[in-house]
């Protein structure tokens, strides 16, 4: 098999986090993103949506989709499990990996590509009162985070999850988007020099 | 248990159909999202992010979010499946989940959102430029799926998912949004009449 990578971005980092936590291995190929070399044809023959990771079995197959990716490989190495044990815990935790996923990591990316320069040529049209919209649902999020963290380790409950994988990339990529977890958060800013200090955060 | 469900709007319908394909029935109490009952404090004490649907267990445990909720029933109730069987139909299902949500329900319900007058007393702000944009990745996803759906009878193959029903609740939910089909989009509209033709579609 083979994982189409994509250096800095966001979704490609939540699987390698991932990987790197299952400690599994995988040949990679980088599709550099910065000279749009995931909008070639060569790259939408492999996955039509132009994005990035996505990963090519021996006999083809592809899947798509960051966490259809992580899916699989948990499936195929369930130790230790990223998305829960049993029915209960694997349901809260998609809950909170979801509502990380919609109103913390999908806003932060926005406000990049629809604030930044650099995201012109890739985001058709950029709409910056989108972007500027999206700057106080970052900070409520956190703010809600914050009191939920005051009691547990984990976004999730007491283990380790995707969903503190997806808010270890979102609260990172802040600085991309040029935004910055509030001084008073202290139970955010607790968990993040928690899980920022795993070896695997430097996937 | 209870389901906490929301009438008309898209997630909650989802959770409805999925529970009909199952032949589950959960006891609901209906939130009227009109009257913005689930803004109100009672509801946020339920699920904090003021969302719907949600599932309060016998022991009060709270598991919100459309598709923790289905996972959590796909658990207790594995037959028929509609998170796929296996490691690799499994990750095919969430991969075409997870585009149908981000690629055409997120973007049909953006327009909506950002642009109907209905919404003005809950989107705060609307964006009007943001849902014109989304206009067209709405076309531009159906006319993928129109070439996908050429050689197969689902989204994600030759099984009912979930995948389906995200989609079939996007695509009846563009009238709400004033979009439509284009017509010569056959292969979807094909695929469309057979699914809305399931019993689970009156959900």
């Amino acid at each position: 098999m083979k994982l189409y990578d994509g250096g800095r971005a966001a979704n490609p980092r939540r699987v390698r986090i991932f990987l790197a936590e299952k400690r599994i291995t995988v040949p990679t190929e980088e599709v550099d993103i910065g000279t749009l070399a995931h909008r070639t044809a060569a790259y939408a023959a492999i996955n039509p949506m132009q994005r990035l990771p996505a990963l090519m079995l021996d006999d083809g197959t592809v899947i798509a989709e960051s966490m259809a990716i992580c899916r699989y490989f948990e499936a195929l190495h369930p130790d230790p499990p990223m998305f829960g044990a049993g029915a209960l815990e694997s349901a809260l935790v998609e809950m909170w990996n979801r509502r990380v996923e919609l109103l913390l990591l999908l806003p932060v990316t926005t406000v990049f590509q629809h604030l930044h320069p650099y995201m012109k040529a890739m985001v058709d049209p950029q709409v910056p009162a989108w972007g500027e919209a999206n700057k106080p649902r970052v900070i409520d999020f956190l703010s809600f985070l914050d009191g939920e963290l005051k009691d547990r380790s984990f976004i999730a409950g007491e283990h380790f999850s995707v969903a503190d994988i997806t808010a270890l990339v979102a609260v990172d990529f802040m600085k991309v988007s040029r935004l910055a977890v509030p001084d008073d958060l202290q139970n955010v800013r607790r968990w993040h020099s928690a899980v920022a200090a795993r070896p695997s955060a430097k996937a």
